[in-house]
């Protein structure tokens, strides 16, 4: 029987909470191994169906980004690649999309914490409601997803890092491959922190925070050293959203950071005159489905960057 | 007769070279009026058929850039909004890409000048061949297209403001609407730097830089203050790019700038080894078809910006 061809669980109680080459692996596995990942949600299980704004205060700041892992794969050494592939996502159908203070692009606005919970399908990941306003198409991937460092140590789960961790790429859904630079031997890979749906940027700090497990399959490329993260897509990775196109608002400016808050921030503004929303309403909505884009970086002195807000919600 | 329903054409010879409310308008319009306006490219027609890259060296910078206008517009006062519906581009056939030493995302990297010269279907817009290496899928549109400023004098056409200008927004393609802040009485609307094709981002400095007529309708919104530049687009604006998927290339770090640079860098890098092209080859053709997008901005302390390279060029 051909061990490859197994697909082991491995249970969400098997998690961590920050990268470390020291952590003992759950498992060791041979490259070409599939692997289904239980997730747990990145609040911890912290926020539940019958939470509210008040459970944002006592969010477990040490417990929170739970990962399942690490894996050990076999062969894996320092200057090769850890190649992932994505295979499917069976998520939970319970999210919640939260702002956070202190968290979060325009932070210094939004000082309150405010919670959307969101029930979707989980079989037929139909777009989900979003109060009265519209429906947020759906597109599961993980948040999380690394391999150790090389230096020793505990180091903080929050920033993604070269060797990858809380990338928050939103077109890591299933059907991709990702490539991930290997630092110790084994790799020591980890992946959670699942997302029912997000936009590009992650604006207020959160996604649809969702459990759910994952099928990833792990090989190792020998000999591919790679500066970050680099992963490739099947087709198109807009059609979730695009169909009625987009409503888009710029920034305009010599500073990256500001031109993407002002953009953001017109859209939040135009979705509160136009739509009736409370302005972390649209914050929230904004992180789950609104695309930030770099449109122009060249025409000096002024940079564009346009936060594109996807018409669909609303048809 | 319905004054409305003629359509004017705008000679290229009205043009100008930068933002100024004292210049006179080439034509007063009602709000509903079409208008065929004749653009040049943004070399000013300085790189033709049979240019080589040593031409590039004496591009003459008081006279890039030409924009055709200004148009008054009867009724457009400060506080209004100039709606700009974009119907149609009529392309020339001819454009070029080039490496303007000093200019683009990796100036410091890429000091030599370098010129493509791309010769493509002007009525089918098929993907133009680039080199033996690909081809590269077509979508026109106006790199730049703005209002006058209320500050007198002269404001240099390079750098986007908030009221437009060289905003190189590849998706300002036909079937879109662009509402611009009216700072002045008419507005003043100036439109040109027509390209065939550029990626978000345009990151060597020019895109597929292209004279083509464009066809606009331009409208009064009275009483819709707009902090910069806002439009919608009436389906996917992607289609063009993404039917075999993307090659993506991260940059992970505290500096939304650096880790645009980094993720290109990459991309770049990954062109000449695996496709055998030459650095600048891979620069420019990442400008006309590859997109910058901010992944995350909230992971504090690191940002994750993306390079998408569209799979359909090898394809």
């Amino acid at each position: 029987m051909c061990q490859n061809c197994l697909v082991k669980t491995i249970h969400h109680a098997s998690h961590h909470f920050g990268w470390d080459n020291a952590n003992k692996p759950v498992v060791k596995v041979t490259p070409g191994s599939t692997l289904n990942l239980e997730c747990l949600d990145s609040s911890n299980g912290h926020i539940h169906a019958a939470s509210t704004a008040l459970d944002i205060n006592s969010l477990p700041f040490d417990k929170i980004n739970p990962v399942t892992g690490p894996i050990y794969v076999d062969g894996a050494m320092p200057g090769d690649a850890l190649k992932i592939t994505i295979d499917a996502f069976d998520p939970s159908g319970f999210g919640w999309t939260a702002n956070i203070p202190g968290f979060g692009l325009l932070a210094d606005q939004f000082k309150d914490p405010a919670l959307t919970l969101w029930h979707y399908d989980k079989t037929t990941l139909a777009p989900c409601a979003f109060g009265r306003y519209g429906r947020v198409p759906l597109k599961p991937f993980a948040g999380t997803i690394g391999v150790a460092l090389a230096e020793p140590g505990l180091h903080s789960i929050v920033p993604p890092r070269r060797t990858g961790g809380n990338l928050d790429i939103r077109d890591l859904s299933a059907g991709c491959t990702l490539w991930l630079p290997v630092e110790v031997e084994g790799a020591l890979f980890s992946i959670g922190d699942t997302h029912a749906a997000q936009g590009d940027g992650e604006v207020c700090g959160t996604a649809i925070e969702s459990a759910m497990n994952v099928t990833v399959t792990l090989d190792v490329v020998k000999n591919m050293p790679l500066p970050s993260p680099r992963f490739s897509t099947p087709g198109p990775v807009t059609n979730h959203l695009d169909s009625c196109g987009y409503d888009v608002f710029t920034g305009v400016g010599p500073d990256l950071m500001i031109a993407a808050r002002d953009a953001l921030s017109h859209c939040i503004d135009a979705l509160c005159r136009e739509h009736g929303m409370q302005a972390e309403e649209a914050y929230m909505l904004c992180s789950v489905c609104g695309d930030l884009r770099i449109s122009e970086i060249v025409d000096m002195p002024n940079w564009v960057v346009s936060f594109y807000f996807p018409k669909v919600v609303f048809n």
